[in-house]
C-alpha cells in the first residue's frame, strides 16, 4: 500500500481536529487503490454530497458511487501540498495541490465534516491538467489550422470543420481511423469551407463525425464520444459531433457541418445551439465526402444566431433567396407518437405563435422510403471499400450498413418515386406555411442509455427529420425549449431557399 | 447593473443563513463588474484564504487580490445553477454551476464564513471550459499530428516538435508571426523528427518557441508566455518553452528541440524535466531553421530519463558512443558568483559525487567570444529577413539582433580563434571528468518580474550553459535538486560523445 502522506508538506491555519488527516490520507489511499467501497465510506450519504470536475456536477451519494464503479479508477497522483482550514471543531475544508504521475498539477478542494459516521466528504472539486488536444472532439487543431483569407463578415470567427470536408493539406477521416489511414492528403479546400475563409474565418480544426456520418447519435467508438456540453453524461447528438460539442463548449464559433437526415438538427437539438440544414443544392457540395447524394446538405451550428445567418449568406451558390411567410404550421399527427412532455411543450409554445394545425398524411411511409433511398446511396458511396475493410465500422452504424448493403437500384428507384408522391402532399399540406416541429424526438439521452432505447429514439427522431429532406427544405432548428435544463431545439421548415429568411424570422418568435 | 440571481435555481439542503445568499450574489455581480475593492472585501483578509484555478492555487489574501487587479477582469458568466449546504450557523459552501459567455460550463466551488466582518470566502476553487488549444504551448496539435512509421522503442510516446524543425506539410514558424505568414508548407520532414517517428514515436503537435530560439526565459509576446507546470506563475524557461511546457503538463512525452546557449538545460531546469543538449554535430541538423550554427545542437526533453535514453539511442547519426569517465569535477570560480543558496545547493549535492574541485580560468571570457560568434550567426541567419521586416521580433529579443547587426565578421573570426583557446584550456581542466554545474543560474523567475532582472539572471546562466557550448560537448540537465520547492536542474557535462553514457550514469546519481 503507498503512503502517499510521507512526502506532502501540510499547512494548517489551526491544529486539524482530530482524524481528519487520518481520513483524508485515508481517502488518498483508497483512491490511488480505486477501492470503491472505502470511497463511499468516505463521503456523506445522502442526496446533498457534491462533487464536481471537468465533466460537470455529480450531486447526491448514489450518483458519485456510480460514477466511480464505472470509471475504473483514478490517474495515479501523488499530493504536492496539503492546506487546511479549520471550519469547526466538526468542519474542515482541505485543498489539496497534486502532482499527477502523467505530468502537469491537479487541484482538489474538499469540505469535510465529522458526524457519527466519523469524518467525511461533504463538497469536493476536482481539476486535472489539460490534455493537449480533446480527442473525442477534434482530430487537428490549429492556431488556427488555416488562417482566413478575405476581410468579411466572418473575421475573427473559429470554424470546426466536420471530418468530412477538404482541406488543402490535410486528409479526410470520416469517423474512421481505417478510412484515415487510407486518405490521400487534399489538394483542394472544399468550397463550403473556402467560403467561410474568404468571409474572413479561421478554420481552428477538423472535428469528428459519427462514422462516415450515418448516425444521429454523436457517439464514436473510436475517438471516444464527445461531451455534451450542456447535459453533463449526455449524448451530443450527431453525425456533426465534434462541430457541435466544440461550439458549445466555445472551442470554436462555427461547426461546419452535413445534414444527411438530421446531423445538424440533433446536435443542435441535445446541445442547445443554432443549426441549420440548408436548402438542398443551396451550398455547392464539392469536397465533401458524400453519404445519400439525394439528402445531403451542408449547414452551420453556432451559439449566435447572427453568425448563423452570416454564414448562410456567404455561402449561397446564387440561387436567389425566398421570403419566409408569416404562417406557422404543427402537425399534431407526426407528434403522436412522442413523449407528452415533448409534444406539450412544442404544442405549448408553437399555440404562441398561432400556428394552425395541418395534416401531413402518412409521414411514416415517407420515412421508410427516405431510408432505403439513404440505404441504397450510402451503400454506393461506401459499400465496396467497406467490404474490403471489414471491422472498420462498429455496433449501429456497422448494422445499418449491413441493411444497406441488400437494397437494390429496383427499390431504391421504387422509393424515389414514393419520396416524389410524399414530397407533394406535404408541400401541398403546408400550403406555404412554416412548419413548427421538435428538432428531435427527445432531450439529448444518455451516453450510457441502453442501444435499443437509442435506437428507438432514433426512429422517432427520424420521422420529424425526414419532413425537411423530403421536402429539399431548409430546417433552422432554433434553442428555444428545456425540458428539465435540458435543451431541445424548435425547428422551423420553410419554403425552399428561404434560408435567410427563417433565421430572420427566428429573431421575432416567442422566448418561454 | 446586471441580476445574476434573477434565473438560477437555488438548491439549499437547509435553509440558507442569513445574508449568505445575499453575500454569494454580491460577489457574483462584484466579478462581473470586476469590482476589485468589493471582491477583496468578500474574501476574508489573512494569509489562510485560498483561490484555485487551473493556473494553479493561490494563498493568502494579499496574493489573491494582486491577482485580480492584475487580470483585467474575469471571462463573462451566468450562473445556471446554485447548491448551498450549510455547515453551521456561520459556515457553509456554495457550489455553483456557470454558464461562461463563450460557451460551455464552469464550476465554482466555494466556502463562506461569517464573522464580523460579514459573510465572507475563505476557500475557493473555479475552473472553466477547457480551450481547444493552448495557443501558448502549441501551434497545431493532432491525434496524432503525425503517426509514427516504425515499430521502435518510443511507440506510444507522443512528441512535441519545438517550431523549428520541418514537418512535411506544415510551416515553421519559429516563434515569429510575420515568419510564419510567409513560411511556405514544407515538403520533407527533418532528420530528427524522422528518426522518432522510426522508432515508432506519434507528432502529438508543433510546439512554441521563442523568437527565432534566441533567448532562454521562454517568453513570448505574440502567443503568450507558456505556464511553468510546476512553479505557477513563473516564466517556463526558453527557448524550447512549449515543448518543455507540453512535457511537464503531460500533454507530450517527448519535447525535440534545440540547444545553442542554454535553450534545453534552462527550461528543463525551470520545469524539472530531463533535458539533453547532444554533442555536436552528433545528431543531423537537416530541416532545422539554424541559429547560431557552430553551437546549434538537437536534444529533447522528458519527464522520465529511459525515454531520454532512447531518443538520444535512435537518433545519432552513427559516430561512436564513448564511454562516461568515472570522475566527476565541480568548478568553485565558475560558480562564485551565484545566489547563495543555488552554489550551496549544487556544492553540498556535488560533494556526495566526491567531485573534485577544478579551475576552469577566465569563463567570463569565453561567454563574451560565444556570445560574439552565437550573434554574428544569428545576424547572418536572420538578419536581412529582419531588415526587411522591422517590428517583426520584439523586446528583449529585438534588442540582442541589433547588437548582432554590429558584429562584423572580423569580430567573430577573432572570437573564434579565442573559443578555440579556451576550449583546450577548459578541456585540459577538465583532464576527462564529467563538469557538474547547476543548469541555470537560478530556479525559474517569475514570468512578472522586471526585465531587467530576468536579463541579469541570462547574462549569469549563459555563464554556465556556455561551457558545452564552447567545448561541443553533451550537457545533460538532471531534475535532482529543488530550492523552496521549485526545481534546479543539476548539469552533467561529459567529453564528445558520451551523451548515451551521461544518461545512464544519471541513474546513479544521489537524490537529495
Amino acid at each position: 500500500m503507498p503512503e502517499p502522506e510521507r512526502a506532502a508538506p501540510v499547512h494548517s491555519d489551526a491544529p486539524p481536529p482530530e482524524g481528519l488527516l487520518d481520513a483524508f490520507w485515508r481517502y488518498e489511499r483508497a483512491l490511488m487503490a480505486d477501492d470503491v467501497p472505502e470511497l463511499d465510506a468516505l463521503f456523506a450519504a445522502g442526496p446533498w454530497t457534491m462533487r464536481g470536475d471537468a465533466a460537470g456536477l455529480l450531486v447526491g451519494h448514489d450518483g458519485i458511487s456510480a460514477f466511480r464503479r464505472g470509471r475504473g479508477g483514478a490517474p495515479q497522483r501523488r499530493v504536492a501540498a496539503v492546506h487546511v482550514r479549520v471550519l469547526g471543531p466538526d468542519t474542515a475544508s482541505i485543498v489539496a495541490e497534486l502532482a499527477p504521475a502523467a505530468g502537469g498539477r491537479g487541484l482538489q478542494t474538499q469540505v469535510w465534516r465529522r458526524s457519527a459516521a466519523g469524518w467525511q466528504v461533504v463538497v469536493a472539486q476536482v481539476s486535472g491538467p489539460p490534455a493537449a488536444i480533446d480527442s473525442r472532439i477534434w482530430r487537428e487543431v490549429g492556431t488556427p489550422l488555416v488562417a482566413g483569407s478575405g476581410a468579411g463578415p466572418l473575421v475573427g470567427r473559429r470554424v470546426a470543420v466536420k471530418d468530412l470536408f477538404a482541406v488543402r493539406g490535410h486528409r479526410i477521416g470520416a469517423g474512421v481511423p481505417a478510412w484515415l489511414a487510407e486518405a490521400p492528403v487534399e489538394t483542394a479546400t472544399a468550397a463550403a469551407v473556402q467560403r467561410l475563409l474568404d468571409a474572413g474565418a479561421d478554420v481552428a480544426g477538423i472535428a469528428r463525425t459519427d462514422e462516415f456520418a450515418y448516425s444521429i447519435a454523436g457517439a464514436n467508438p473510436h475517438y471516444g464520444t464527445p461531451p455534451n456540453a450542456r447535459v453533463p453524461g449526455a449524448l451530443p447528438g450527431g453525425s456533426s459531433s465534434g462541430p457541435a460539442s466544440a461550439v458549445a463548449l466555445g472551442q470554436a464559433d462555427i461547426g461546419l457541418a452535413t445534414d444527411t437526415g438530421g446531423s445538424i438538427r440533433v446536435p443542435a437539438s441535445y446541445q442547445g445551439l443554432w443549426g441549420l440544414r440548408t436548402t438542398h443544392g443551396r451550398i455547392a457540395r464539392d469536397g465533401l465526402l458524400p453519404l445519400a447524394p439525394s439528402f445531403d446538405t451542408v449547414g452551420w451550428l453556432t451559439r449566435d444566431r447572427a453568425v448563423l445567418a452570416a454564414c448562410a449568406r456567404v455561402s449561397a451558390v446564387g440561387v436567389p433567396a425566398v421570403a419566409a411567410p408569416d404562417r406557422f404550421a404543427v402537425a399534431p399527427g407526426l407528434l403522436a407518437g412522442l413523449e407528452v412532455p415533448v409534444r406539450d411543450a412544442i404544442l405549448g409554445w408553437a399555440a404562441r405563435t398561432e400556428a394552425e394545425a395541418v395534416d401531413l398524411g402518412d409521414v411514416a411511409s415517407a420515412q421508410e422510403a427516405f431510408r432505403v433511398v439513404q440505404a441504397f446511396e450510402a451503400w454506393q458511396a461506401d459499400g465496396a471499400w467497406l467490404d474490403m475493410h471489414p471491422g472498420a465500422v462498429s455496433g449501429a452504424v456497422a448494422a445499418r450498413f449491413r441493411v444497406a448493403s441488400r437494397v437494390s437500384r429496383d427499390d431504391a428507384a421504387r422509393a424515389q418515386e414514393a419520396l416524389a408522391a410524399h414530397r407533394d402532399r406535404i408541400a401541398r399540406a403546408l400550403d406555404g406555411a412554416i412548419l413548427l416541429l421538435p428538432s428531435a424526438a427527445s432531450v439529448a439521452p444518455s451516453s450510457t442509455a441502453d442501444p435499443a432505447a437509442v435506437e428507438a429514439v432514433r426512429a422517432q427522431t427520424l420521422r420529424l427529420t425526414c419532413v425537411a429532406g423530403v421536402l429539399g427544405a431548409p430546417a433552422l432548428s432554433a434553442p428555444l425549449l428545456e425540458l428539465d435544463g435540458a435543451p431541445l431545439g424548435v425547428c422551423l421548415v420553410g419554403p425552399r431557399h428561404s434560408d435567410d429568411a427563417l433565421i430572420h424570422r427566428a429573431a421575432a418568435l416567442p422566448v418561454p
